[in-house]
């Protein structure tokens, strides 16, 4: 069983803080931070209304903002920053700022809406990106986290399988309920995402959800599906085929897990993320089935379950070390049925941290 | 067994963006739509990324936009609709708005970014909560989605009332997942959020998490919860208590449900708002609780678990017939525990439409 998960020390929050404040340094005096999933990487704080300021010279003068149904959560998770109670949070830590005299405040211009901004009084500059570029490099306790998060996840999967669920009979449905059932026993908070069960040919739909379709003799069997624990997201595809093989089913299998063991072995630090994203999709290529792989290799996982960097043919970037990604890349035949293999992952100096562990040679069950 | 849903048909959505139009004529020439749920509720698709164009003057110029993963999606849901397929949807429509000459282009100002704002080009106007309060009054297929919704909660909660889950011995994190479980069962896509399930002086806190906590003799056990069907979503709150209660615990039973009750008879057309919250808080209030009573009445329910009209101490405006609320009184004692009765209901001309019918009377289970 996995273990319960403790939050991450407030060190943490407090270095983050420090990372962002010499990034706010040349840009402003402070910086309002009003993302929910911002504000929780920066603090802990978890309630649905907060911005964080960001002193660029004092640590000291950092503030959180919430209101008054938080002002015991805010104690408990943020007990290290002082509170300013308001119910408009990023408006409130703008006043803040300017009471100390003219200052140049920096806002979120991503996440703010035209209204909002508005509202605002005081010397703006807008920022962009400046927290999610942080957050591209997980910590040790976040990896920890995600480690976690990893194992709930291959250990429903297991369960499910020991308990004889994913056999001809068993609906789309029965399935993704009970993958769901095995990572809250665990210990999940949430799933990442909707469960995505697709047998036959509704494998070869990329997102497919859940239906009562009934699962079949010779059928793959697309599982994509990942737990949350304490807000950390691991993201997983498994593909397996019922009772019995045909060649084609081999085929395509063996060429999305080659191209997937192409795409793991491409990251590396520094690494250009168009050319991750070839490294595997050239294998697909190669074997003439490029047309039918339709979308990116992988996403950044974390607070969110899609973050930055994203891993596609269209990226523009680089991929830093400590970077948390998916690699996922699939070849869906319309009609027929699909394969999908994907694994969570963090990138290291050596060879990257396998999140995600279950066995991803080809099976029949 | 709740009925399986078929969506609402489209001409319900051609009327939506009739009577939006009525809205757009006063303002600009065209509104470009780009928050999800609104342009969920105008057109019917529910893909990741869209913008829906509503020309004030002419039906057949509205466009839908959304990019190239949702060609087939958006044709089988919105077909009634040319879409411009883009990346970056809002801008494309903006832009194609302006291709015919000069013209003012409506935006969401409470939706757009600043960033997302900069890179339009036109004569934009700003507008806010157009959809929103159109919203607010649901049409007949609205109101079937929700009572479909309701019809799954209550049958979810007989079920595992019936299984003898709610019992001293199971934990609030098997009662919730159960809970969970049944409504999937039943047809739910979604839980419309997080189930609350606390259990004795856990009871007190009004938004508790489920805990391993174990359910008692004694105690009161607070759920609240919902399914979504259909993206629509319900929203029901039951106070129990096990095994044997006492006397503070009908006392306090009996006033939130004569608070409940007689908020649930100020739901008329054109209430004023803050009347409406009154009717129920001055029970109360004049029991000498008022300050155990820490949030507002009720809320919104549709298409968003929390939308308009907000139902508080410091709410403006009037309650609309046709509106969809809840009315969710409670009493709070902490660590003793706590009483909130909700139901969800759709105003009329007569009495209001109780879509949760779940019993509340005071129960020993």
């Amino acid at each position: 069983m996995a273990q319960p998960w403790n939050p991450p020390p407030s060190a943490d929050h407090r270095d983050r803080r420090d990372r962002l404040r010499e990034l706010v340094a040349g840009t402003a005096d402070v910086l309002v931070v009003s993302d929910l999933i911002n504000v929780r990487y920066l603090t802990g704080f978890t309630g649905s209304n907060a911005a964080v300021l960001i002193s660029a010279a004092d640590p000291d003068a950092d503030r959180i903002s919430t209101d008054g149904r938080y002002i015991t959560q805010v104690a408990e998770q943020s007990g290290d920053l002082e509170a300013v109670i308001a119910r408009n949070c990023l408006a409130a830590l703008v006043e803040h700022a300017g009471q100390g005299g003219t200052v140049r405040v920096g806002f979120e211009e991503h996440i703010v809406t035209v209204a909002a901004h508005r509202d605002l009084d005081g010397d703006l500059v807008g920022t962009s990106g400046l927290v999610e570029t942080l957050r591209e490099v997980k910590d040790p306790g976040e990896v920890e986290l995600l480690r976690r998060a990893c194992v709930v996840a291959d250990e429903a999967l297991a369960a499910i399988i020991e308990r004889g669920l994913l056999a001809p009979g068993r609906t789309e449905r029965e399935v993704a309920r009970a993958l769901e059932w095995e990572m809250f026993e665990r210990g999940a908070d949430a799933v990442s995402f909707e469960t995505i069960v697709a047998t036959g040919a509704n494998s070869a739909i990329p997102h497919h959800r859940p239906t009562p379709a009934v699962l079949a003799t010779g059928d793959f069997v697309k599982i994509d599906f990942g737990a949350a624990v304490a807000g950390y997201h691991s993201d997983m595809t498994r593909t397996y085929v019922l009772s019995r093989a045909a060649d084609w089913q081999r085929e395509i299998y063996e060429l999305v897990a080659t191209a997937q063991a192409a795409g793991r072995a491409a990251l590396t630090p520094d690494a250009d993320l168009r050319g991750v994203d070839a490294a595997a999709r050239s294998v697909i290529d190669d074997a003439g089935y490029g047309d039918k792989y339709v979308h990116g290799l992988g996403h950044g996982i974390g607070l969110q379950i899609h973050e930055a960097p994203g891993i596609g043919s269209a990226a523009t970037g680089t991929l830093p070390c400590g970077a948390a990604v998916t690699v996922e890349p699939g070849v869906y035949l319309p009609g027929r049925g699909g394969v999908r293999i994907e694994d969570s992952l963090v990138v290291t100096d050596g060879e990257p941290d396998l999140l995600t562990t279950t066995d991803k040679t080809f099976t029949v069950i």
